[in-house]
């Protein structure tokens, strides 16, 4: 399963064109509506089957090991600029900084897709998001890179599963480098684990083939670890085999 | 906001007129009660606007690390030095060392100003502190330099803010060198953080613009912060945001 | 007591006439039930007087030291190879992956002893195994080596103690490399401690005066924490000499 | 005030001539009745004005460190050695191991001064200990270096200060080096503070003198705490300090 961002450098057609395989669009909502429409449309019309919103990425943070290091993005293709006849093409990279429970609506609205809140840490924020349709909850805090401090996600699972996580679907991501770290992610209550970065490390050293071995990997090492734990199946992997910390 | 000390090298009336903005007077209390009441009439007449008596400093600490360096403190002037007929110059350097509730209400009655008592670290103090008719509890562990292995008062915070910040104006301060630390402590239950080696780094760095840079900075970080993590508003910073550590 | 593993490089039958001391049977449970038979068998023929079944090591686990480095195992023996006529003996290396509950009673009912199950961490599998027959429950996360980031078996002690310590005979192995470890296992509610490492580093370093070497020490240091903590006997070892971390 | 152990370079009576301080008995019971009540009577009959019995140390422990150095203690003179007529003196260094409360009963019974135990780190043996008439309770891990891994003397006080603080006298040793160590033992609960190395660096560094030293940089830094602290007197220094470790 892909989940292609709105801020990509091919447009989400061309990715979507790539595989046959699962795909979700994650957007990062631009301030101008008639553009959010013509993403939100265009990613129904390609076949992605629900929407990712990410509401913890509504501006820029401050990275500075980027800035210190002196890169800068590679730009290698035109992403998904505006299309809509009317929409000023210089406007499509602002983003909405005042999103709200509407702005979610409005996803489902034009697209009749699932809709999945990305960036939550908190129970509250879960419950809410349930109250208002969505039909899961990512909890991340977009890769440790956002804000300093943030908790880890995977310590802010636990609470939210217990809000919301019988009937809501619950991803997690940041840090699953292993197949150690999806069980963990599974036994304290996920339903599925995102990867970000060893996927990139994948592709810049091997490609396809690369990212490919990344994957395999991992689903090798959550099968050793289903084995040695003494877990069945994947409904096998509960609480049970998290440990407290205490004497 | 500006808070001058009654230790500084500039006489407090000089302070005054250097700027507009809003100050307090913060008074390391002398022994002589004639010069305490001269110290409070003169910042009452020089439009300071609240008095910040500090609790725990009326003695040196042993700073080991100057007395290494050999480090003395440049004189640059002649500060708040006594002006009273009758008081001993050579006694304005003694501070009390025995200050009680009644000390901290003879700020109030000279000045009829707004009372903050500084260097709280326990509730008991802090509410001690609210029934004597103080206006504000100011946090703090002096920078971590006078008493080895206190508190953080940060950590000191969460309880007072239980047992006064209802009512109550709460400062924190120490360690606050990111917008982050601003966000944690309001989110921790402070009204106000105050910062102090910042400031002077600035100072020694780029001099009143070098000053105004690490402000302007404090903010863009504590707004980036607040957009990030979703906190419309000043008030929207709750304890919500902290996530106790636990598995 | 010496425990010997069904994957040794001697026999379990040469094995057992090298010692007269008392000695259990460790089997890594086979895929061929008539070579698990022959195996149990041959053990209650040979004088072995408990027979241990390992539940956590059904599969290999990634040792990643090992691979980088290039070590293969020493083959010094035949082992406890195939002996039953019709036993496919290339079949011998595989072990049983879908481990059940009936697999363990099968121990007990071909050989009569009593059966110890190893390799469990948590308070429910130790409920289950108690109530399926064991006479006993061997805490133990392998040596650490076989899934990272496993609980230490003496942090996985205390729950397991409380679930059925009292009428179990409990054992734990890991870490221990000192008298004071075992004494700590022991305050914690083990009845019994397993050293592995220490007596092959004794091994290697002095061969069987080493081992007795590392045994005598072990010993000699648990009398000395004993005598210096004022516990008279190993019963007088319980839960008042842990000291749990908190201010 | 001088703690002399019965283990001393100089005879009891020889240490006791040299200061007109208060001081106590410390004794290291030995195996004969006959010669622990020689040591007693003229520890009584010299002007000491307590017994402390040592119950954490009745055998070596193995100080690696020592050994790995090849130190060995320097003997200066005759110590404490037999007088009683018919006491074998070869066997005055015999330790008696099995230490009861009769052994301690026996030390008020020959002196009529109070009897303090010495070495304990769990409320149930203080709760004995005072059960059994002892006067006072020395909370102590022998410097940390008995038994590794002990819990540190003061991490053990708060529960025994507890079960037994409000009528029976608690000393805690163990890493007293600053003024702060010690108000931090007293907030914690204890009565007095007992220290061993500083005074054996001051000795080494300045003789007489240094020692004076140590024990006058001691009191600055705990009267400087004081003052800083606000705890007007030693009674004032209470609980209230204690900041436990919580987010």
């Amino acid at each position: 399963m892909f989940v292609a961002s709105s801020v990509s450098h091919l447009s989400m057609e061309e990715i979507a064109s790539a595989s046959s395989g699962p795909k979700w669009f994650q957007i990062y909502y631009p301030a101008n509506r008639d553009y959010a429409r013509e993403l939100l449309q265009r990613a129904k019309a390609s076949g992605y089957t629900a929407i990712v919103v990410t509401v913890d990425g509504t501006t820029f943070s401050n990275r500075e090991r980027i800035t210190r290091l002196g890169i800068s993005s590679p730009n290698l293709g035109a992403g998904n600029g505006v299309r809509t006849p009317g929409v000023d093409a210089r406007t499509s990279g602002e983003l909405k900084v005042d999103l709200n429970w509407d702005d979610v609506a409005f996803c489902e609205k034009v697209t009749g897709l699932p809709v999945i809140i990305k960036g939550i840490l908190t129970a509250a924020m879960a419950v809410e998001a349930v109250k208002c349709g969505c039909a899961g909850v990512w909890v991340s805090n977009h890769g440790g890179r956002a804000i300093d401090n943030t908790a880890a996600a995977v310590s802010a699972l636990p609470p939210i599963v217990q809000a919301v996580g019988e009937k809501t679907l619950i991803i997690v991501d940041g840090g699953v480098r292993r197949g150690q770290d999806v069980f963990r992610a599974l036994a304290l209550g996920a339903d599925v684990t995102a990867v970000g970065r060893p996927v990139l490390y994948g592709m810049a050293l091997g490609g396809a083939q690369g990212v490919q071995s990344v994957y395999a990997r991992l689903k090798a090492e959550l099968q050793m670890v289903m084995q040695l734990a003494g877990a069945a199946n994947i409904e096998a992997i509960t609480r049970d085999f998290i440990q407290e910390l205490k004497a």
